[in-house]
């Protein structure tokens, strides 16, 4: 094999994707097959320029701490590499010797790496090129789950709960919470709000997931009801909502507010809830948005999620020291309970480009709700670490 | 003595009230000097109705899972009586044989307990009415700190470090985050977002606090110049500031937007400096509004927070046990290292109706930042635990 190991990180950052970045290095240390062990800064951009860090020295402690550290400590972007690009990269793979591409992301990230690596082929270029999973969207398909999704199912599950106990304290002056979570256009992260719902009156209430779109009068409508019941509403929507038009409830901001893959960047779409609410049904509405937070929280990593986040790292190496190209690492699950997980890979053709949006069968028939299909999927995620159990003091309701 | 204590929370919720809560009752079971010991449901609401719950019956382990739960278990509201409900107010005290009345709450529940106290002085009527501080802004007067800040304090010192990352792993794309945090007219918790600051290029990058205001052309000329210097700006911002004109930079709503005691509710403040720094620089911001999960995160708790909260509690209970009334209960600092507090108590004539804001001497001369001082404050309170500390690789800007 020999040749110098490249490895990078690209997309939104997370509370594990350093983890992933750990369990190769120190894998490709543990082989000693490698010439090198280089990273690359900021991602797709700096992969273009060569711009490169030395790796392989990184003393042990060190590595530890890149562990407990969140983001993506050698820098990310998000850039897609036109066709002429690919080939100029590949002239500086052969230049400088880079036999093994390890780029950890999601969808987008998969992409690139199934376009390097089917150039490679194509010229007869020697090089395994591998997927590394991350995303917090959940939405990579042929894997049970991604890294980095357990962790913030462990944030949003822990924050519903935190900001229900506001709610129900004031529901006179603060009927109504709306928490705006991210997820694209899947709605994995808006589902892991109910894990820590134990009765019909916990929070979260209603649910707003990208798979099924409602109009506002009904959005409304189920507010109204909810309020009537409980005396409070805690809603978890995701910032990409649209209404049954396809409109979005946020403000889609001018064209240019797309990321270079074509995503738009839709803005507020919790404050626009809130308005709509207080102005339509009079009750006044506030909302979260933890924003970065949600992706970023180490208070919050799943510890499961950290281990598989090194896990999926360690075996990206192992691909390669096997001669395998164009293949993502994958989980695949064991079994809920116990909960057990092993890693395969999947052909990237069959995963680039391609979202997995929340199964029909995590989604309650009224849309508005998750599954016991979805709790016994999602709790074995969020870490065997309990979640809080807080208690009340009389009626919850005023 | 004897009579029935009465307990109740008002306005908003923390982390630690209910600490407060279980301090004071545990307090009051140890000297057995109460005929009952009651809770009030709803704050000054349910005060009036004589919406209570029986309290000193309830087992140690529900006490110990109370102190655990974050927000108001009794249930709160913002709600100013007047002076014909007052009188009410006593008559029913009266009735029930209520002598004991705690109030945990804020500026304006001191004042409310201050009126109460004034009038049974006023009627002869036997009442020892006692104010426990509780308010995440820390603008209390004649008070080292009031309990809340410290675990929101510890919330926004993490929280900070953590949306940091996410700016420094993805600096081209998303340049400039902004951090809207809580503190009504105070920019404690502001400030409090330094304390994990170590080097000068480490978030926050720019404060901006109530304190000292600042023109749109000031603010955007100082983003320009960071990004400029460090490629990347993180600035957190009080959710109610207002530009050197006065006028909020978020929507300061209509006229009803106020809470019962007059206090206007500003709304969006970070989407519209976002708003405003893409427009005028062309740099993409992103803000997060972590809302209702900064004053309720248990995980981010401060021990020394809840140690106190439990404490003022019970110093409380001590108080009207020692026949004091129109009081609160305040805490007074031993010294910063090792740190040391104790309990003391203050008149509520000079609580009530005043508000303590960030001094100059924790402020840096151009206002942007704080202090050593300021440090040497802060840091005890978010408790002996560490803060994250986080590893980077290479250089921090591209």
């Amino acid at each position: 094999m020999a040749g110098t190991l490249l490895i990078g990180q690209a997309g939104g950052a997370t509370a594990v994707i350093n983890s992933s970045l750990v369990g190769a290095i120190r894998e490709a240390q543990r082989h000693e097959s490698f010439d090198g062990i280089w990273g690359i800064r900021w991602g797709a951009e700096g992969l273009l320029q060569g711009d490169f860090i030395e790796l392989g020295s990184l003393p042990p402690d060190t590595l530890t701490a890149l562990s407990g550290t969140p983001g993506a400590a050698l820098g990310s972007s998000r850039r897609k590499l036109s066709d002429e690009e690919v080939d100029v990269l590949l002239d500086l793979f052969r230049r400088r010797e880079i036999r093994t591409f390890l780029f950890i992301g999601g969808n987008d990230s998969a992409d690139t790496v199934h376009r390097v690596a089917q150039l490679a082929s194509d010229r007869n270029q020697e090089l395994q090129a591998i997927a590394v999973p991350k995303t917090i969207d959940n939405d990579l398909p042929m894997t049970d789950h991604s890294p980095g999704y357990g962790s913030i199912a462990r944030y949003i599950t822990i924050a519903t709960m935190d900001s229900a106990k506001d709610t129900e304290s004031m529901p006179t002056m603060y009927p109504v919470k709306v928490i705006e979570v991210m997820g694209r256009d899947a709605g994995w992260v808006v589902a892991a709000s109910t894990l820590g719902k134990r009765e019909s009156h916990d929070a979260p209430h209603l649910l707003c997931l990208p798979e099924r779109r409602v109009s506002p009068e009904n959005l409304l409508r189920d507010v109204a009801r909810i309020h009537q019941e409980f005396g409070r509403v805690v809603a978890v929507v995701a910032e990409t909502l649209r209404d049954d038009q396809g409109r979005p409830f946020g403000d889609p901001g001018s064209s240019e507010d797309r990321d270079p893959f074509g995503h738009p960047l839709i803005r507020g779409t919790a404050a626009a809830l809130c308005r709509l609410i207080q102005k339509e049904l009079g009750l006044r509405a506030r909302y979260d948005k933890p924003g970065s937070l949600q992706r970023m929280s180490m208070l919050c990593a799943s510890s499961v999620d950290l281990r598989e986040a090194d896990e999926v790292g360690r075996a990206a190496v192992r691909l390669a020291l096997d001669g395998q190209t164009d293949r993502m690492v994958t989980l695949v699950r064991d079994g809920d309970e116990p909960y057990g997980c092993h890693t395969d890979s999947a052909s990237l053709a069959n995963v680039a480009n391609r979202q997995r949006v929340v199964p029909d069968n995590f989604i309650t028939a009224d849309g508005k709700g998750t599954t016991e299909a979805f709790h016994r999927y999602g709790f074995p995620l969020v870490g065997p670490e309990p979640l809080p159990r807080y208690v009340r003091l009389g009626d919850v309701q005023r």
